[in-house]
């Protein structure tokens, strides 16, 4: 458990510091990994990610690409025999060209600091995870984040244009491309984004920005139950209405709000959805007509305070709910149909195992987040995320929507891919990494 | 030259009709590959293209996918020993699911007719290629097609979810999901869009649909110049307007719209901006006052009559070029504030080589369409096509925005990739198709 001789000769910044190195073996999923990584590399240059990764390479040394850490999954978890590349000094915001609607970035810029960056240019940069405070582009990159407002803007995939990366042995390769359209040659962009750090490091990347909307009309609708608030967001697509975001809260989550904000959400339904609406005027009305139908209370708003103050509950759903004991984040789509079906569904695994289960969705792409109060309970929580798991698979859906494999997912993994697609995934590994050294035992 | 024996075992239907299989032999760039194709099979259920596509793989027989042959590159063109698969008869829309927002549907759709389909849930299949009306959604998979409202609602790769394609030994896998969101596994599915047939053949889709947007507002632009044009389009970005198509028409254009149409554009200037909003009223307000800034006439409405008037000069302008010669129709992409000069510079290639070009832009994206009419001089427009793909590159941009590569960039592509990049196509190929049957010889 020294760190490798060669490291030094890489002229890269490093450490094996046991502090530094402890606090980058586990990400925010708390997965623990067999024993303690190397040491943890630095880079500042794009030669200095190749002189690592290459003399890895020789050495057939485990490297894993870090940004932030945020991941939920085990995905930037690090164990033994692993050399960990830091890439959150990389930072930089090389360029951002308003009129090509472009931004050059390193990896470990922070997602939210590329979107004001963007904003001063009356842009933005639309993929925003929960987490875009914390994340890095990079990260975001390798994980293909999802945000609110996905639900109209798209993920991080469809604001990636092209990406810098450095291949296992060293190689640097450029994908993609600088302009807003091109077909030239294989996606390869697309493949390394959501690639978990496993098929190559990113370096660098050219982002789409897009128009900074104008302010939105924001609408906070309590429904009698989940079925209506999952009703009221299909209407929504059926009325032609396109919401930046529609997000749906139920009532364990509303519980978890009220008793943490001293709120009454539940007192006006047991079922909340916040829609936002920058379509213009005759949209956001058509928008409360539609979410009124058959709603218990409506609140809208187009005021910037007011609003923040309905997203608030949105907001504070997390941390009130972290107050009822350590939260298992889970994270499944369905078809947007069958929304409710799957809320009603979770609602009976929670009961089975005895476990506090709420659930967030983004109801507009039917990505649901059923967030399991594990407590002490850890084998009843993991029993019933597997249970939730097969639900989704059962509806026609997939067992990520947007945090990932990791290693938490893996065995779901290969039972929704199915063989064929499996094995060909583990191909196109082996094809990208025949000695395995990039992120061994996750995301495949 | 004779269809070969194992054709009839695989219960397909098919023909060596002499005049069957000339008529696609080539696709609409009118590239002549060399000899006849072997014969034609008309598949109508996945089965047979299992069966098809096995059998050519164990006697080792190219095949080449076939949608409706629209494609401008060479890319679905059949030589001497070709195998023509032609899925035009797999033509059913398996299901529209309004509330999902998905439709399934066999890849020998028309793209128009699924859009059709779609509106009669208020719904709509975003991607539309000029050619919609004639064009399949397999054949717009295989090229990543782009269209006019693609500025806005994305290309063919942005409505994709999830794919069936039958790989090169037979074997049928399906990629992407049902979902509107999803992160499990790599993405094979972005890696088939845009292959042009050459990693396997698609057999079925699963595709976005997006609400049908409220009845646009159409403006129409004259401008002194390109550059006034094209500064006026950077501008809407730049006041925070995201319009649906931008398309701009060059001189030429004007001079052979005006010549075949009666009208009197190039009256008001030398350059027409047609730009569609849909975000509503104070959105489309302000992008009348900063199209009117510079420009030279405007005219702008929401009367569907007269937004067809409007249209008419775009949608008229292939036919009317079509009347000075046959066109070599190109499609380049430069960063978006690069246009003027793209545009500028290839009016100087013309004059240089002495053949008219006209160019059209969808001036959102950068992507440009010089059209070149070759008339007799086919060296000259060849030579004059190479320096334009030059000219692509040198302002860092790509040598194809959404026709693809098929055969007639094929030396273009290297380089645009640069070695490595190449490279590691060239393996993912060899990994998908070892035998090299798919397609051969198109697309890398
Ligand atoms: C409070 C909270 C809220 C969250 N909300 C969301 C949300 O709304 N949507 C969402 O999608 N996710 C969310 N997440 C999950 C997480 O933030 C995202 O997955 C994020 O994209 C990870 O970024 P990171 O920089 O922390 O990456 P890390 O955790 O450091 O790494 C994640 C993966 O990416 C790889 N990687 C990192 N950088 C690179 C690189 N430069 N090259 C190659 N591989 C690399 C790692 O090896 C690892 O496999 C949330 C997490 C938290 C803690
Ligand atoms: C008048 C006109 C206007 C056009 N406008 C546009 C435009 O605006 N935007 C644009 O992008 N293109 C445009 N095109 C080009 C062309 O229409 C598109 O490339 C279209 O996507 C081709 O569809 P197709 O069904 O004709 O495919 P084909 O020409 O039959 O095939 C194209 C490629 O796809 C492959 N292929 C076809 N079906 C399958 C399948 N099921 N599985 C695997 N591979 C398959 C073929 O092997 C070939 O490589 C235009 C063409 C014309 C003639």
């Amino acid at each position: 458990m020294t760190a490798p001789a060669w490291l030094a000769a890489t002229g890269v910044e490093w450490t094996d510091e046991p502090s530094v190195i402890a606090g980058r073996r586990v990400d925010r999923s708390g997965v623990e990994p067999d024993g303690m990584p190397l040491a943890v590399a630095f880079p500042r240059s794009v030669e200095q990610v190749r002189n690592v990764v290459r003399a890895a390479h020789s050495t057939r040394t485990s490297i894993v690409a870090r940004g932030a850490g945020t991941a939920l999954t085990g995905a930037s978890s690090a164990g033994a025999g692993v050399l960990v590349l830091d890439l959150s000094r990389m930072d930089r915001i090389l360029g951002i060209r308003p009129d090509d609607g472009v931004a050059v970035v390193e990896p470990g810029v922070i997602t939210a600091a590329l979107d004001r960056a963007a904003a001063a240019h009356g842009l933005r940069y639309a993929p925003d995870p929960a987490s875009l405070e914390i994340s890095t582009i990079g990260g975001n990159i390798a994980t293909n984040a999802g945000g609110l407002r996905c639900a109209k803007y798209g993920v991080t995939r469809d604001a990636v244009l092209g990406l810098d990366v450095v291949l296992a042995d060293g190689r640097l390769i450029s994908t993609g491309r600088a302009t807003l359209k091109g077909v030239a040659g294989y996606d390869l962009t697309g493949l390394f984004v959501g690639s978990e750090g496993t098929l190559g490091v990113v370096v660098g990347a050219t982002l789409r920005l897009r128009p900074l909307p104008e302010p939105t009309t924001t609408v906070a609708a309590s429904y009698a139950d989940v079925a209506g608030a999952a009703a009221a967001s299909v209407a929504l697509a059926a009325a032609r209405i396109q919401p930046v975001l529609a997000e749906l809260l139920d009532e364990a989550t509303l519980d978890a709000i009220d008793a943490a904000q001293g709120t009454h959400l539940r007192k006006t339904g047991s079922a909340l959805l916040i829609v936002q609406i920058d379509g213009g005027a005759r949209e956001a009305a058509r928008a409360v007509e539609v979410l009124g139908r058959d709603a218990t209370e409506l609140r809208s708003t187009s005021d910037p305070e007011e609003t923040a103050a309905l997203l608030a509950a949105r907001r504070g759903a997390l941390p009130a709910i972290e107050r009822l004991g350590r939260p298992l984040i889970e994270d499944i789509a369905v078809p947007r149909s069958r929304l409710a079906e799957a809320v009603r569904e979770i609602g009976v695994i929670a009961r089975r195992h005895d476990v506090p289960i709420c659930t967030i969705a983004h109801a507009g792409d039917g990505n649901l987040h059923p967030i399991i109060v594990a407590g002490e309970s850890v084998d009843a929580a993991e029993a019933a995320a597997d249970e939730i798991f097969a639900l989704a698979l059962r509806l026609g859906g997939t067992v990520t929507g947007e945090h990932g494999v990791g290693v938490l997912k893996l065995p779901w993994l290969r039972r929704e891919l199915g063989p064929a697609n499996h094995d060909l995934q583990r191909q196109l590994k082996a094809l990208f990494d025949p000695h395995g050294i990039l992120n061994p035992g996750k995301a495949l």
